[in-house]
């Protein structure tokens, strides 16, 4: 088998990848190590700064996503008993959509395999191989049978815990790890959303965000901690502890059954560089921001934007200089990322037994927030995404 | 001897609280423990808000302040090798003002003089006493003889190492102090300043800031170690690592002979209340912040806006309400601007053996700022400073 680009992972990045490759003419070959039924059901984030959508748009991928999703103008803090809206598109003239991320693989995966293009699941055994030549491979099993995909680029979309960010040699990369001393329960629920608009909420007894994924569907988190055990949790104290720290006036926050739930924990990780020979990493593989952001998806989806144009020009025979870019390109954008992700984490969440001049710090922090235009400008076009490097 | 205000300390707390209170009928007496030369020689804080400007010229003392301060626009911050001018009148429609502490002191000093009211130097054994009740007393030695002085209120303007916050009990107040790892190595050199507006750099070998006290008097500062021996550190060291650090061009920093030079610590300090019984605390008494926002006096002139309202109405008859919620309004403004000297302070150091992670979100943050207006206007109101309660 021969391909020019394969790509390892089918999650939002390598599905993406593979289709704004396809409009550019340059093959490509998908493997996934998980079945189409397990990407599909996977509950990720669900929420798309406007950039993410011009380029799912441009990419033809987004027709369900502009027919379903629903478009944000502003979101809410709650802290110290008040509610204060961010209004993002007064304050930056964008907009950020809610649409799930695996509704986004599920449209992306029927249109790869409507194509006819090469999108397998269960692959088992992958290795990615000779990737310092300008000959790697990727050798996989399946359908019972060994394979090796000779190709002129591998494409490393297999998430944090992949195969491909392990087959970089360790001494090329430099890690930057920051777990965190929280994690977040979260669950998903038929019932009406308890705004519009997201609820992001800083109490005394620990962060809770409520969010959504269709009028009718719920999403709910908690912060709690790292070993939280979920058995502890029935679902009327997980209702119950949601109304206490979003602080839901009667009849605000509607309950209904719980369709998923499940701990998630949190951390601040990149790798560098996001390049060693003629592998590529994008999105998780190379780094996870923590959820308050929103950002996850968005910065693979930042990644793909990047990776597309070196490798349009790549075959084009313009020479490597975007590729030899890509990862301090993707890096200045990443590390942006961080630094907003952190700091709205750390705003946000109960740090128990923390440093007490920090904790004034941060309420002070929010203090400030609630009252100047400039510090909402900024939190608000970080959140609507700030501009791409192209 | 008895008055309505006893006022310990003659710094620009004490002084201009002395002066505002005798604009409103109120009888005050300033005691300072150390001598009226030493008190105009001692060199601080140099930059006013144009809160604290307007505030001083409702107050009657700054006729030399218009004279002789520089009004600045803006201020360069210099990193990565490039200079990036943040617009402060621009962003904010506000100035700030150069002028040193201890020529504001210097005026204030002749005009109460000048007055006939109330002003000891050189008083010693100063101790405030029954602080709990409504008869508040000051004991102290002068002129080679013990006095008491007998006070309806005591302010408390003696600075972080003064005795009035250690009259308060122990356990009556809460305190926060976060010390730096780092110091400042200041100069004050007959040069011309380098630059119109200040600039603050970031420079791999650490920070480094120039400012001036006139046209004519340069004001510069190093990053240093907090037991940093001068002895070590020759005019040519200086100069030259003035310049490195700097990024001076050929002929940019003008040297000249060194007029002063120390080690100033840096520490992020608050006691909390501002306030007990009749004992109001006001500036370094009561918090303290690293030099790098330039806030000090600044600092201290809001709380003494704060503290002329309260003892305004309770002279009048109009009750203690203002008194009660003295402490309350303070520490608001006191804590935002405890986090804006503290984030001024972080982003511009350079820390030795500190966390690879956030070393990077600082560097992300100085890139995020370099190229947003958004970051730069919430920089520059806390800059130009913060409006007043009031």
């Amino acid at each position: 088998m021969r391909t020019q680009v394969g790509i390892v992972g089918a999650g939002p990045a390598g599905l993406l990848l593979a289709r704004m490759l396809q409009q550019r003419g340059i093959e490509s070959v998908v493997l996934e190590a998980r079945s189409r039924t397990h990407v599909e059901g996977r509950i990720r984030a669900g929420l798309l700064e406007q950039g993410s959508v011009e380029t799912m748009t441009v990419a033809g991928v987004a027709a369900r996503l502009h027919r379903e999703g629903l478009v944000h103008h502003g979101l809410h803090l709650r802290f110290g008993g008040k509610d204060h809206r961010i209004a993002l598109s007064d304050l930056t003239g964008r907009t950020v959509t809610i649409y799930g991320q695996q509704e986004a693989v599920k449209d992306m995966i029927a249109l790869r395999l409507a194509d006819g293009l090469p999108l397998l699941f269960e692959v088992s055994g992958v290795s990615v191989q000779e990737i310092a030549t300008t000959r790697p491979r990727i050798a996989f099993r399946h359908d019972g049978r060994d394979h090796v995909l000779e190709c002129d680029v591998v494409a490393g979309c297999d998430g944090f815990h992949g195969v491909c960010r392990a087959a970089i040699p360790a001494g090329a990369l430099t890690v930057f790890d920051r777990p965190y001393p929280f994690a977040w329960l979260g669950i998903l629920a038929r019932a009406r959303p308890m705004s519009e608009e997201l609820i992001y909420a800083r109490h005394a007894r620990g962060f809770a965000l409520a969010t959504m994924r269709s009028p009718a569907i719920s999403r709910l988190y908690l912060q709690c901690a790292p070993e939280e055990d979920l058995a502890a949790w029935s679902d009327d104290r997980i209702w119950a502890e949601l109304a206490l720290r979003l602080g839901a006036q009667e009849g605000e926050l509607e309950t209904g059954p719980i369709l998923q739930r499940g701990v998630t924990a949190m951390r601040s990780f990149v790798a560098e560089p996001m390049r060693h020979g003629r592998l590529f990493l994008a999105g998780d593989a190379a780094h996870i921001v923590p959820p308050t952001g929103a950002k996850g998806m968005n910065l693979a989806i930042a990644d793909v934007r990047v990776l597309v144009r070196a490798l349009e020009a790549f075959f084009a025979g313009k020479g490597e200089a975007l590729m030899d870019a890509y990862s301090a390109t993707c890096l200045d954008r990443v590390w942006k990322v961080q630094r907003f992700s952190w700091w709205m984490t750390q705003l946000l969440h109960r740090y128990d037994g923390g440093d007490a001049f920090e904790e004034r710090l941060r309420l002070a922090e929010l203090d400030y927030l609630a009252g100047s235009a400039a510090a909402q400008a900024s939190l608000a076009e970080n959140y609507v995404g700030l501009p791409y490097a192209d």
